[in-house]
């Protein structure tokens, strides 16, 4: 099953805040635009937009409010990457040079920035001052969770805690503050806007760890960037983690650090692959997953309701 | 005339708002408070605190409120002059090591958008959207500012409009908002808080095209850094612009590029300060100065008033 298809119901919707980003990325500055375009046309899955769309039919839905809600949940997270990729000194993201590769590290802050900005402009028209305190919350964290990423960086020595912590921050409430901002733009009850916030904060816990997963398990084709871009960036993730239980591969991750020869690493990569970590690895999302599924239950039936859980379902059983 | 005896009778709530800041910069990353710290501690004159404070006290002066305006505004300053520094290549601001010098670019990325968050999380208490629309507004031109003046480096083609606009994005908005966030803070009615916006958005033009004079007519003791630091990290400021209308100068400093050795760069420098074109930045900052005080003018009386006046006059003479 493709994402695709689960959304075909909501395509000219979506099409519409397409639409919105690129004219939301336009400045006076060629640059700035040429930038943020490159980045939108790189392509991505536009979860969070569809996240923000399918909770807010639990409310009155309408489009023109809803699409300004998703465009800024979506240009926080794209400045986020654009920032991610100068921190992880990444070449490739979705099978085109970042930012920081194309132009330099400095363009690439300021792409961000300007992206940034851009998104809390939008979000004002909300006159809801909850929304504002949960998405500048939420932007602490994702900011706290990046650092944390730079900190833990080839520390093989983290803990599952400080694992999940990381992606709790990094992913996790991104979502989880989309499916509960769309809700409240539609005026949803607060019972209704806070289970979607859990419903959204298990679904990113698993759809963190899937990707983490495929960062092994996929090809570089499907990926857009070389197999085990993680690991090679310093990331330590769930299967890096489960791994270091192998006695026979303990020993080898413990010494990896960022002058660890290039075929060293990839043999570890390919190691990893066929460990039993990624099974444990998809345990753990699955986990969540139901957890997810468990609220989703509690809310009020309708289509989007339907649509929400094949959602989660895709995303339990994602190949990229 | 000192900054400090002018703002001698609102010394108590800037206390309090310096022991806000170093609370607000705390995180459980000690790299972060630490760098954070760094920063604070290198002081600063607090403008834009001061011009919130002093703006809010035209309605219902309430320091706890007032200073989580002031914390946000300052915080943005800060946060943007992080990532300047990234830009610039700075390596000393207020004789202290920056950030991206003391540590690296990616911290100092990390810093500039943790402090950026935190100020949004701050400002989220006040409830009125028109507040949150002026203040996206605002961040966004600032980006745009800071990409204007990346495109402009080392660009001796530009016209006085370029310089304008530049600075009015850099500096005068973000006064210009500080003034008019802090009275909308105390619920001051329109007319006077759209008049107190244009009062610090003449302030700050005249403010910044000062900083630009300085930069050439002060001391590396006073300033903290090497005199002449905007022409050598190649921001053309107001007095190289004039310059260019001595034909002695001009020729040379149409050549200036990053390559130009660096005692080709000092001779420059002394040449600038000591030409007509320092008196004649001096007049157009006078000239917005004057704007500001005439503006000024039309508000309703009272202490507050009578110190923002003082602070204008102490801007149009200040020596560092």
């Amino acid at each position: 099953m493709k994402l695709n298809a689960v959304f075909s119901f909501i395509k000219n919707d979506l099409k519409e805040i397409e639409s919105e980003l690129e004219r939301t990325i336009q400045s006076e500055y060629p640059l700035l635009s040429e930038a943020g375009l490159h980045l939108l046309q790189a392509g991505g899955k536009r979860i969070r937009p569809v996240f923000v769309m399918l909770s807010s039919m639990f409310g009155d839905y309408d489009i023109k409010r809803v699409k300004r809600v998703a465009v800024s949940l979506e240009l926080i997270h794209m400045a986020s990457l654009v920032h991610d990729d100068v921190i992880d000194d990444a070449k490739l993201r979705r099978g085109k040079p970042t930012i920081k590769e194309k132009w330099d590290n400095r363009i690439a802050m300021y792409t961000g920035d300007f992206l940034f900005a851009r998104s809390l402009e939008m979000i004002t028209f909300l006159d809801n001052p909850l929304a504002h305190k949960l998405l500048s919350k939420t932007i602490v964290e994702v900011c706290l969770g990046e650092i944390e990423q730079i900190k833990d960086k080839f520390n093989v020595d983290q803990n599952l805690r400080q694992y999940l912590q990381r992606i709790k921050r990094k992913t996790a409430l991104l979502i989880a503050t989309s499916c509960q901002l769309g809700a409240i733009s539609t005026e949803v009850d607060d019972v209704t806007h806070q289970r979607l916030f859990w419903f959204g904060y298990y679904i990113g816990m698993s759809y963190q760890i899937i990707d983490d997963i495929l960062d092994f398990t996929s090809s570089e084709k499907k990926l857009g960037k070389p197999v085990g871009s993680d690991l090679l960036q310093g990331n330590i993730t769930l299967p890096v983690l489960y791994s270091l239980h192998d006695p026979k591969l303990s020993g080898r991750i413990k010494k990896i650090n960022k002058d660890t020869p290039a075929n060293e690493m990839t043999n570890i990569i390919k190691e990893i692959r066929k460990s039993p970590a990624i099974d444990q690895s998809f345990e753990l999302s699955n986990r969540y997953l139901h957890k997810a599924l468990n609220i989703l239950d509690k809310l009020p039936d309708g289509e989007h309701k339907i649509k929400l859980e094949e959602i989660a379902n895709y995303i339990g059983k994602r190949k990229f």
